[in-house]
C-alpha cells in the first residue's frame, strides 16, 4: 500500500473534525470554566464537579461501564483531615474481542491560577483570540485540551457513523498536579480487572519540543534525589565567638558538594558515566533532523548560559545523558543581608537525572560511596549522613514499535511532515507505572506546543494544535487498530 | 606603696556597697520590670520609659547636665514610618578640672523575651533565687546590671560622704540590641562638646570568659562580611528540562565557596595569614594562666567538634587569629523536602573575623582577587560578582596601660585574684567608635559571667557578680583617678 492509499480513508474523519471544530472549542470552554485546582483544598468541590462533567460527556457519547473510583481520604499535610481525594474516572467505548484495546490517560485537574498573577485574561474563562487562532485559559493545554480531544474523536466517529477501530478505555485522574495521589495503587489494582485486555496505553500530557514541528516522545529521564546531612554543634553559634575553633558543618558540606559535578555538567562521581548506554549510530542519526537550536534553549532559559552550542549535543545531554543539579542547602542562612551565624546542621540537596542503563540501586551505592569517601578525607568531627529522598526510574520505549509507527503515520497525514522522535529531560512517573503494571507499550502523543506555558500565566492552546490534535489522536487509533 | 597600703583605703567603700546590697538589688528589679525591648516597635514606649527611669535615678543621685538626646525617626524597615528612636541619656557627676574624667557607656534596652520561649520565671519580673544567690530576669546581666552598677557606685560614695575620685560622664543608649542606630553620629557630634575633656572610656557590656575568674578584655576581632553573587538563567528552571545543558549558578558558587577555608579553619585565600601580627613571647605568656579548657568550649558548642584540643590554641584562634565562616546561600532551595529547581541567582555569604595587623581594605582586595581567580578557572558563562556587605575593624588595647592596670588592681582587691587578660572573638563596634572619635583609651570591664545567657532564656546575674561588680567599678575609678 502506498502512503496515498493509506491516507485517503481518513479524509472524511478529518473533514468531520473540522466541521465540528466550533463545538469542540465550546466543549473545551466548558471544561476550562470549572476551576478544578487540585492543590487548593477550598476548590476540591470544583475538581469533583469536573469529574461529573466528564461523566456526563462520556454518558452522552455512549461510553459504558462508567465508574468514579473513589481514592479515600487525602493523607497529610492537609488542613481538612477528612478531605476526600477526587475520583478517577474510568469508562470504555466498545468491547469487541477482535479489536485491539487502547487505554488513554489524561488528567482533569489543573494548576492554580489567579488573574492577579499576571494573566491578560481571566484564567477560568476561555478567551479565544481569533486573529491569532489561540485559546487562552488554565488547563487549555494541560490537560483539558487533550482530554476533550479523546471525546471529540468519539463524537466525530458517531457523526460519521463510523465504527471506532479499537476498543477505548479512558482513565482520567484529578490529582496529577498534586502528586497523582492514589493513582499508582489504582493502576496496580485494576491492571487485571478494569484494565484487563488493554494492548496499549497512550498519554497525551506533554508538548512539542518547539513551536512548529510535531513530535512523538519515546523517552523520559528518571530522577534520584539525595540529601547530605552534616551536623556539628548543638545549636546555631555566633561566628565571632566560635569562628576558627570549631569544625563548621557548612565548610564540610560545601567541600563535599563541590566534588559532585563540574561546571561543564560532568558528573564527578566515579562509575556513573560507565553505566550510561553507549550511543548507537542509529540513535545518533535520530537527532539530525530534530527541529531545535541553541537559540531556542537560550530563549527558554532567558540567558546565554548553554554548555553546548550545537543542537545534537544539547539534545543528547537533555535526553540521553545523566545530569546532576545542586538544588540548595537547608539549615544555613538563606535570607537577604548579613547574619553572622555558624549553622549547626546543614542539609545539602541534589539530584541526578537518570538514563539507560543506569541502575538506580547501583547509582545510590556509587553516590553514597563517593560522598562518604569525600567526607572521610575532611577528617571532620561532625556527624555525617547521605541519603536518598526519592527516586523514579527513566523510561525509554522503541520509537519503531507499532504504537510509534501508527502515531507517526497519523501525524504525517495531519501535519504533512514526519514528526520528530524526541525524549524529555524530566519525568512523567505514570508512564512507567502503566508500562510496568500493564506490561504493554506506552506512547506519549503530545497535542500542544513547547511555548504553551503549561504551569505559567496565560496558558494557551493553539486552535490548530487542538483541532489537528484531535485528528492525530483519531488517526493514531485507526493506524494502530490496523497494525 | 605596698599592695596592702593601696587596698586599705577602699575597705569602707566595699563595706558600704555590702550594706546597700538590698537596695541595689531592688534598683535592678525596678529596671528589669520595664520591658525595654528595642526590636519590638510596640514596646518602644517602654524603652522611652526606661530612659526616664534613668533620668529620675540620675537626678536623685545628684547628676547634673542631664540630657535626653533625641535621635530622630528610625530608618526603614519599620512598620511605623514615624517611629522615633529612643533617646541617648547623657549626664555628668562632677566637673573638677583637677580630676580625670571617665566616660561610662551602657545600654538600657534589652533583647526580646517571652515566658513561652522556655523561661522558668517571668522574664520581666526579677526572680531572686536566694539559695543559689542568683538574680534572673531579662537585662539582668545585659546590660541593666552594669548600668545600675555605676549608679550604685555614686550612691555608696554619697552615703560614705566620699568625693568621687574622678569626674564621671554617663552615656546610656536604648538601641544597642538593634544596631545602635544613631549612636556613632552622636558620639562624633559630642566628641568635642558634651564629651570634651574625657580622658578614658569604660564599657561594662561583656562577660567573663568562664564562670569563676574575673577578666579584663583588651581586644576584639573585627568582621568583614562578603557576598558572592552568581547569576545565570532569567528565572529558576526545572532540573529535568535544563539539567546538563546549562551552566548552573549553584555549581559555580559551591566550587568557589569550597576554596575559601579548609576543615581545620585555615583560610585558603593567599596573603591573609601573612598580614597577621606575629605572636610575641610576651603575648604568648598571657595565655598560660587563663582559666579555660576544651571542656568549656565543648559545653558551650554542645558538641565535641573543637578543632584544637588545648587551651592556648583555642584561645589564640578565638582571639588573635582570623577565621572564615560560610554562613549560607540566598536564592537556592532552602526548605525541607525535595524541590527539583535550578536556582537562577544564588548569593553565597561568608565573613572573615579580622585581627591585628590585617588591613581591612587590603583584605578586601585579596578576597576579591582570589574569588575572581577561582571563578575565572571555572570558565563559566554565568554573571559573577563579589562584594563587601559591611566591615568593622578589630580593636586591641594595651593591657599594661593605666586603665587596665587600675582595673586589674580593683579586681584583685575585690576578688583576691589577678584577673585574666582576655580578648573576645566577636566585635563590640562602639569600642572602636569611642576610641577613634574621642582619641582616648577604652577599657572593657565585665560584670557578669560567661554562662549568664545574655541573649537566651533564663538570663541571670549572680548576686556575687552584681555586688562585687559594683565594688570593682568603684575601685577602678579610685585607682584610675590616682594613676
Amino acid at each position: 500500500m502506498s502512503e496515498e492509499y493509506d491516507k485517503l480513508p481518513l479524509e472524511p474523519f478529518f473533514k468531520t473534525i473540522d466541521e465540528l471544530a466550533p463545538k469542540f472549542i465550546e466543549r473545551l470552554q466548558k471544561a476550562i470554566a470549572i476551576p478544578s485546582v487540585s492543590s487548593d483544598e477550598s476548590l476540591r468541590p470544583k475538581v469533583v464537579e469536573m469529574a461529573h462533567f466528564l461523566v456526563d460527556e462520556l454518558t452522552t457519547l455512549g461510553f459504558t461501564d462508567i465508574q468514579l473510583k473513589e481514592l479515600g481520604t487525602q493523607p497529610p499535610p492537609v488542613q481538612d483531615a477528612n478531605l476526600q481525594l477526587p475520583p478517577i474516572v474510568l469508562a470504555r467505548f466498545g468491547s469487541d474481542a477482535k479489536k485491539k484495546t487502547v487505554l488513554v490517560y489524561g488528567h482533569y485537574d489543573v494548576q492554580p491560577a489567579l488573574k492577579e498573577d499576571g494573566w491578560s485574561t481571566e484564567p477560568f474563562q476561555m478567551s479565544y483570540d481569533k486573529a491569532k487562532g489561540i485559546l487562552y485559559g488554565r488547563g487549555s493545554t494541560d490537560d483539558k485540551g487533550p482530554v476533550m480531544g479523546w471525546l471529540n474523536v468519539i463524537e466525530a466517529h458517531k457523526k460519521l457513523g463510523w465504527e471506532l477501530p479499537v476498543n477505548l478505555v479512558v482513565c482520567f485522574e484529578g490529582m496529577e498536579e498534586s502528586g497523582s495521589l492514589g493513582l499508582d495503587e489504582l493502576v496496580a489494582k485494576e491492571a487485571k480487572q478494569y484494565f484487563k485486555g488493554v494492548d496499549q496505553v497512550t498519554i497525551s500530557d506533554n508538548y512539542w519540543l518547539g513551536t512548529t514541528k510535531p513530535v512523538l516522545t519515546y523517552g523520559l529521564r528518571g530522577c534520584n534525589y539525595y540529601q547530605i546531612i552534616v551536623k556539628g554543634p548543638g545549636a546555631d553559634l555566633h561566628s565571632g565567638i566560635f569562628g576558627g575553633i570549631i569544625a563548621e558543618p557548612m565548610t564540610d558540606l560545601v567541600k563535599v558538594m563541590s566534588t559532585l559535578v563540574d561546571g561543564s555538567g560532568k558528573i564527578l562521581i566515579p562509575g556513573v558515566d560507565e553505566m550510561v548506554a553507549p550511543l548507537t549510530e542509529k540513535e545518533d542519526a535520530l537527532y539530525d533532523n530534530i527541529d531545535f537550536s541553541v537559540a531556542e534553549l537560550n530563549a527558554a532559559s532567558g540567558s546565554s548560559t548553554a554548555i553546548y552550542q550545537n543542537k545534537k549535543d544539547i539534545l543528547k545531554h537533555r535526553w540521553r545523558y545523566p545530569s546532576l543539579s545542586l538544588h540548595g542547602i537547608e539549615g544555613a542562612f538563606s535570607g537577604a543581608g548579613a547574619k553572622t551565624v555558624i549553622p549547626a546542621k546543614v542539609v545539602g540537596k541534589f539530584s541526578i537525572r537518570t538514563v539507560p542503563d543506569i541502575d538506580s540501586a547501583k547509582l545510590d551505592q556509587l553516590v553514597f560511596k563517593h560522598i562518604n569517601e569525600e567526607f572521610a578525607k575532611l577528617k571532620s568531627p561532625n556527624e555525617f549522613k547521605v541519603e536518598l529522598i526519592h527516586d523514579g526510574n527513566y523510561w525509554v520505549s522503541d520509537p519503531f514499535n507499532a504504537s510509534f509507527q501508527a502515531a507517526a503515520k497519523a501525524t504525517q497525514d495531519v501535519w504533512n511532515i514526519v514528526p520528530d522522535f524526541t525524549r524529555e529531560g524530566g519525568s512523567i512517573p505514570i508512564t512507567l507505572t502503566f508500562e510496568q503494571e500493564l506490561g504493554v507499550d506506552v506512547l506519549l502523543l503530545p497535542m500542544g506546543r513547547g511555548d504553551d506555558g503549561a504551569h505559567s500565566i496565560n496558558e494557551k492552546l493553539d486552535v490548530g494544535n487542538y483541532i489537528n490534535g484531535c485528528k492525530t489522536l483519531g488517526g493514531f487509533l485507526h493506524y494502530y487498530g490496523k497494525a
